[in-house]
């Protein structure tokens, strides 16, 4: 999401008033849309999440939405869908998602999942959940992470529908020096972010070719292979850094 | 480290003549000293490490040092030194980070380190090392991660001068949404950075006065609070996703 820095006076009733260079940034640059949200920084190093409310002839008007500085939740929701691994994988997975400040963790049967799905599940839960209550504590989290119940390949693109950025972990972008990962992230501009991890065994090709049809980017973590427990915490502290700890206006 | 997209003609015996506003940009907004390092894509997407030979009147030449595309080793060397913690965290981040492209892992003995150093460390080195090879070959490397012996405090602060870039990740800092870290990659022009993580109980007091004046950075990851295994995690990820997953040029 696209930052500003702002000078005090530029607030006024709740809203925020921007002219000069970073309107022409906002309207003919970034093409901001009605609605589209941005954070403002200022001079006191308060920052505020807000949405565009309407364009003047040389301001564009802000409205906002809430203060966001110095609150411990990841200001986009993001959601890590995973392929079904063994259950002590995925707890290390969920545990330090949560840490890292994930909104929901949902677990997906794929092709190459080599774990079935049993009974007891029920008992899987609590443990789950009592790791991520756990976690959510020590992480100074005033929110919860959601753990989804086991979805289908099918259900999950059904969910896929709600996101506003669509990703999936792929090998093979990885060994070609793919900066997409990097690219969305700096033009990222929504609020709602799905990024699907694949199983041990991968992404089959009819996964990959359905996940594409369905506007998932590809997207590679660097040049060496991870585990399919590691990649979710590579995309969980990605968007820390890209998110929270940046603070440049790149206009 | 910097990026510059070249054209192919620039390259002659394996030199490379930049002139323009990429000469400009080296010369006066990075002010590149000699024998400094940056990166340069030509237009067949292969990419060079190469540093800095010299200035002309209109042109920097640098000498291409090597290939780096298609290679899976970070081009930066990158330690992880971490405050001595209990085994199984230790494994669990000497794991995580062979993976993520550490060139070395320093176990430091800090004042609330809750573990002490007790005999048989040979025996425990054996198994850290097998777990370095598997790490290595799972993801592809083809360096395996150096693992120091136990340091003191002391022993790390010499050490710490060998290296151009000196962070340690502070509680503190992630609080007030410190950028100092996304700023410090940014502008990274070295070859070697070295990130110091605490133990379970933090730093104290004195150890981080010691640190600052020993050129440290005080570097935030994020508002929530991380695990001293999660922390190294985070680090090698953002390191990886801003240096490797990067391709734009920034002049």
């Amino acid at each position: 999401m696209q930052r500003y820095f702002i000078n005090n006076e530029w607030i006024k009733n709740n809203k925020i008033y921007i002219t000069g260079d970073d309107y022409h940034h906002i309207r003919n640059v970034m093409r901001m849309r009605i609605n589209q949200e941005a954070l403002f920084c200022d001079e006191d190093e308060q920052v505020y999440l807000a949405s565009l409310e309407e364009y003047l002839s040389h301001e564009a008007v802000f409205i906002i939405k809430e203060k966001v500085n110095h609150q411990p939740e990841l200001i986009y929701e993001v959601t890590i869908a995973h392929g079904l691994v063994r259950r002590d994988k995925q707890e290390e997975v969920i545990r330090r998602i949560t840490e890292l400040g994930a909104k929901r963790y949902i677990p997906v049967i794929m092709e190459r999942s080599i774990i079935k799905v049993r009974d007891k599940e029920d008992h899987k839960r609590e443990r789950m959940l009592k790791i991520i209550k756990e976690a959510s504590e020590q992480s100074h989290r005033t929110k919860m992470m959601e753990l989804s119940n086991i979805v289908s390949f099918n259900e999950l693109l059904n969910i896929s529908t709600q996101y506003d950025l669509l990703m999936f972990a792929y090998e093979e972008s990885g060994r070609n020096g793919n900066s997409t990962f990097k690219k969305a992230l700096e033009e990222f501009v929504g609020q709602k972010i799905l990024v699907l991890v694949g199983p041990e065994g991968g992404f089959n090709p009819q996964e990959v070719e359905v996940l594409l049809q369905h506007n998932f980017k590809s997207i590679g973590l660097g040049p060496r292979i991870l585990r399919t427990e590691t990649a979710p915490l590579y995309i969980m502290s990605a968007i820390s850094y890209e998110l929270e700890l940046g603070e440049q206006n790149d206009s």
